[in-house]
């Protein structure tokens, strides 16, 4: 059966998206139709998946498409913006239905959880690439920047670090550690986007960032914005039993401080906040932990508990290294 | 030097393209923030250009940055939407420094004749592809959307039609016609997205789309969007000397008839609007060119001066034939 690439974006991810009232207009004319609630801001996020790069070849295809809107959801958190509409570019090598199918059940059913809804897209054909952009709504005037930390905030993470680092290694037959390490395989093919989480902490952070590159990576992003340094305590980072496992055995703090994937939320909040902030954090599920605090020199430094200091870690930079 | 991603889109694009109010926050943070004008409804439209589908392997950069955005530009056009946003998501085998210039100076070029601002992006290593989303927007309940189309309406393309074709079987060595076919070359390569007309049209059109895949295939999307037919007077299509050549040369209409890469509109009004139509026309140098009539019945029949019927000309489809 021939698949034209109207039919396709129509039929297998239109319908398994949100419905929603602001679409006055979906996919299948030149252009989505959508109307904005009075009063708020609009957040927009672009990311593209690339094979080979961000997931490895044969990659199961519903994981893909959670894992392709899940990381544009987790912009919108790191800014505590709600999601609403997304589209959807996929460049694919052939138009195979089964794999069609699948990737729009990973996708649908994350959206219909956000209440997201698909108003466009493309499909075009070649290597395969998935590219989503996400918009989402914030109160004016009311978002979590990244430049908004001060000298003193004390610096959060939520959930744990490093478990999709070290289901990558375990993917890749490079660690095999006691137990529980095909658990974490999902936190490494459907990342969960701290939306609801991002929502609540717009009132109470100074800054935020989505953990996509890996803490130090991301948590320097955050202090250049803001023109402060900070320091990390590894031994507060939050584990899983894996990741923990892992640090003892081999003393290398790698997988929390730069393996990148985790979607986790990275904020800061001034420390007359902490007492909200950790009420609040016994509402959500995968908690809030302090990690470290913001000072007015410039790096990142990572602290062990003996007062030692570790060297910051590298994120992942796609060109680093290109001339 | 190395590259990272976030400075190749803060350094090549971000100052290349319009500065605007309405933008909060551009490049850099998780999301960008925007704002949106009161009473208007937002138009969003994404394309993908892949290397070896939609231009060929060592195609030149500045002329890949302005089609990018010409092509969604295009697609505003034809919603009768005003432009103002657009995000860039760009893999590249390699982040080379006189490639992104290049690039980045056809991209911007374009954006700041359109006062649009690039607001936001993403970079990765992969095979050549291009993504570009734009946002415009619309006076509430304005849209010219492909299904408004009537009986009797008649069918009107801005331009010429067929010379994008044209320029690629002169590149592909395929047709050396008499003269001119280099100053054709920019019809394929920077094509002109009909943004003012559509804006103009927004007043006047029953229907519209713009021409991507060839006025066949899209005035049939057309139609079948608005549950009409057409029947176009092919001795009536608008061709530049060049295409009249080939055609009179070849006996061959599909050039302006199923040739894709024009980028004009193509869109309908009631019979009763032709005199203002035709006033309007004269104030766009491309010209409004009648084509047509939307008829009750489906289809798009094709009609030669001497009253024979052409076979209805197929566009392209990326899939087709896949099974």
């Amino acid at each position: 059966m021939a698949l034209s690439e109207v039919a396709l974006i129509e039929r297998y991810f239109a319908a398994a998206t949100a419905p929603r009232e602001d679409v006055r207009l979906g996919v299948g004319d030149d252009c989505a139709i959508l109307r904005m609630p009075e009063g708020r801001d609009l957040a927009v996020s672009i990311d593209t998946l690339v094979e080979g790069m961000h997931f490895l070849p044969g990659a199961e295809p519903e994981s893909l498409g959670h894992k392709a809107l899940a990381v544009n959801l987790s912009d919108l958190a790191a800014m505590g913006a709600e999601p609403a509409w997304a589209t959807l570019a996929l460049t694919l090598p052939r138009a195979e239905e089964s794999w069609l199918q699948a990737f729009s059940r990973g996708f649908g059913c994350l959206a219909r959880e956000h209440r997201v809804a698909l108003v466009g897209g493309d499909t075009t054909r070649g290597p395969l690439s998935i590219t989503v952009q996400v918009h989402g709504f914030l109160q004016e005037g009311r978002a979590l920047r990244r430049s908004g930390a001060r000298r003193g905030d004390l610096i959060y993470v939520t959930g744990r670090l490093g478990d999709a680092g070290l289901a990558l290694l375990a993917r890749q037959g490079l660690y095999v550690g006691p137990g529980q390490l095909s658990t974490l395989a999902a936190r490494l093919d459907r990342p969960v986007p701290r939306v609801a989480e991002g929502l609540a902490l717009g009132r109470l952070a100074s800054a935020a960032i989505d953990l996509s590159d890996g803490l130090g990576s991301d948590l320097a992003h955050l202090c250049r914005a803001s023109g402060v340094g900070a320091v990390i305590h590894v031994e507060a980072l939050p584990c899983s039993e894996g990741v923990a496992d892992y640090v003892r055995e081999t003393g290398d703090w790698s997988l929390p401080l730069s393996a990148g994937d985790d979607y986790e939320l990275c904020f800061t909040i001034p420390p007359a906040r902490q007492g909200e902030l950790e009420a609040l954090g016994g509402r959500f599920e995968c908690g809030f932990h302090w990690i470290g605090t913001i000072e007015a020199r410039a790096g990142v430094r990572c602290c062990l508990a003996d007062g030692g200091l570790l060297d910051a870690p590298i994120g992942f930079d796609h060109f680093a290294g290109d001339s």
